[in-house]
């Protein structure tokens, strides 16, 4: 499917539902709240669910919608790259899925309709172009969405997926009203007092291996209980160990709240992070990808980790 | 002067010297490369000079620029705010200035002639606008100093200087073969090891006061000393106190290798850095300033900041 596809399949839906991914990112939920808006001001029905709470800090993009998500005739999803992603909405709703909207070069089909861009930095990117070949009103309030997720999704303007299309519509978005300042200020340059000391405690589990080509942080649990900090505090350690300089592979192990062990890798070229998460069974992009480890511990997890950057990086010839 | 007027004057010389400001950053020094690199393309000699010398993180700027400065016709200075800024240069040069082009909104004019725009996000958006109605060829490396100017100017399209503008400049200059996502990882998301134990270091230092509406942290010369962190790896530092959630005047105070005591201020609306920075006889923009203590020890300059604080948000009623 494409954009006008897209358009006139959802021109002819009045009653839906919008899901987004677990763990869910500014993109997922930029996405499906600036789709709700837009699809409400056309007089539509439309709400939006997902299977973990939508943390504090983008409870914003959310402000003045309230929940009518009862009995909805259609179902799409939104940056969801995997039913299975969809946590606790999977098993209600993972085989009703009537449309995905999604941007992961990963995605696995699990809908009977797909508009999936991989080159595109965001799925916002695709909701902004969608809702204008819709005929919507970008008012302030969806513009403020699609901004959140075009910033999180690109660590503001920071990352390779940036294109000179993701700039040209940050442009439009600034104009119909996006506060881009004070979305960059909150989303990037603020941390509470418990997420400054939960950083500075992460660093100082950084190790340097493989001659110095990758590095590891650990997200213990103590971390979270002796700062108060929240998961979503702790987003930004990810990017911590490919920050060193000539490391190419950055991998974070964080033990979750409810025990289980979570990687993120960070990569850069050639790395590929996507690639190295796949051995574990996930997946994400060619720089930021995440991979499971249920049965394990962090001491297990980060050994296993360890010895497939140091094969990896082998077979790239690094 | 506006960009049509400086374009006809710098189309009428043949022989430049093009100036930066001492203590250089990237806007500085990716305006002066960009310009240097255009006049050349179109048959004139043109070289620049800067009181400090290029911090190895900007040598790439000037690659395959050799240098030509001797007894230029015509002076011509770049994101140069105020004469007394062109540090060692001022003596030689400072009268001699014959055309400023800035974007600071606290320009002490200097010169004969002056192009300041200072809703212009970086000076490197009005050399980007003078070389294209100069009809020079915006090549690579062009496009390359141009935009290392506008990400370093705005923290990588964080601040609130970013118009639609900028964005759409960007757009354009990766376009035009910009490597935006090398530049970003290099200049925002990579640290040497001697600066990620320095700022881990510096963030110990950290005092909330004001109830917890301002913020300092201190670079003391022992922090350099320890680490063998560079003064250019440390300036990334001057934002950590303003991004502790409720700051909106954050201090950096820091002893520099002259020994001379230097002070960065960041705010975040309503106060505003530049007014509280003038206090001291420094100058910059609303949210970021700096000024200097020549005759004071770190523990002066901080007492005397600290009560610069209070008395400013007392008046601004905060």
């Amino acid at each position: 499917m494409n954009c006008e596809e897209t358009c006139v399949l959802l021109q002819s839906w009045d009653d839906l539902l919008i899901l987004c991914h677990a763990s869910p990112d500014g993109d997922t939920l930029g996405s499906a709240a600036a789709l709700v808006r837009g699809l409400r001001a056309m007089g539509k029905r439309a709400s939006f669910a997902c299977g973990d709470p939508v943390p504090a800090k983008y409870a914003y993009l959310f402000e003045g919608l309230e929940d009518l998500s009862d009995a909805p005739a259609h179902i799409v999803s939104v940056d969801v790259a995997d039913a299975k992603l969809l946590g606790d909405l999977e098993a209600p709703y993972g085989q009703r899925v009537e449309l995905a909207i999604d941007h992961h070069g990963t995605h696995v089909p699990f809908s009977p309709r797909c508009w999936n861009e991989p080159d595109s930095a965001a799925t916002c990117e695709l909701i902004y172009q969608l809702l204008k070949a819709m005929g919507a009103a970008i008012t302030p309030d969806i513009a403020r969405c699609l901004f959140t997720g075009i910033i999180t999704d690109t660590g503001c303007f920071r990352y390779s997926n940036v294109t000179p299309r993701t700039h040209r519509i940050a442009a439009e978005l600034m104009e119909l009203g996006a506060p881009a300042d004070e979305l960059a200020r909150r989303l990037f340059e603020t941390k509470s007092r418990a997420q400054a000391e939960a950083e500075r405690m992460v660093l100082e589990t950084m190790e340097i291996f493989c001659d110095g080509k990758a590095a590891m942080v650990q997200v213990p649990a103590r971390i979270r209980q002796e700062t108060g900090a929240q998961d979503s505090d702790l987003e930004g350690v990810a990017s911590f160990p490919r920050q060193v300089e000539g490391v190419v592979l950055g991998v974070t192990v964080k033990e979750k709240a409810d025990g289980e062990i979570h990687a993120s890798v960070r990569a850069n070229p050639p790395a590929d992070a996507a690639a190295l998460c796949g051995q574990f069974g996930g997946g994400g992009h060619t720089g930021a990808a995440g991979c499971s480890f249920p049965d394990d511990t962090m001491e297990g997890a980060a050994r296993k980790l360890k010895a497939a950057c140091a094969a990896y990086l082998e077979a790239l010839g690094l």
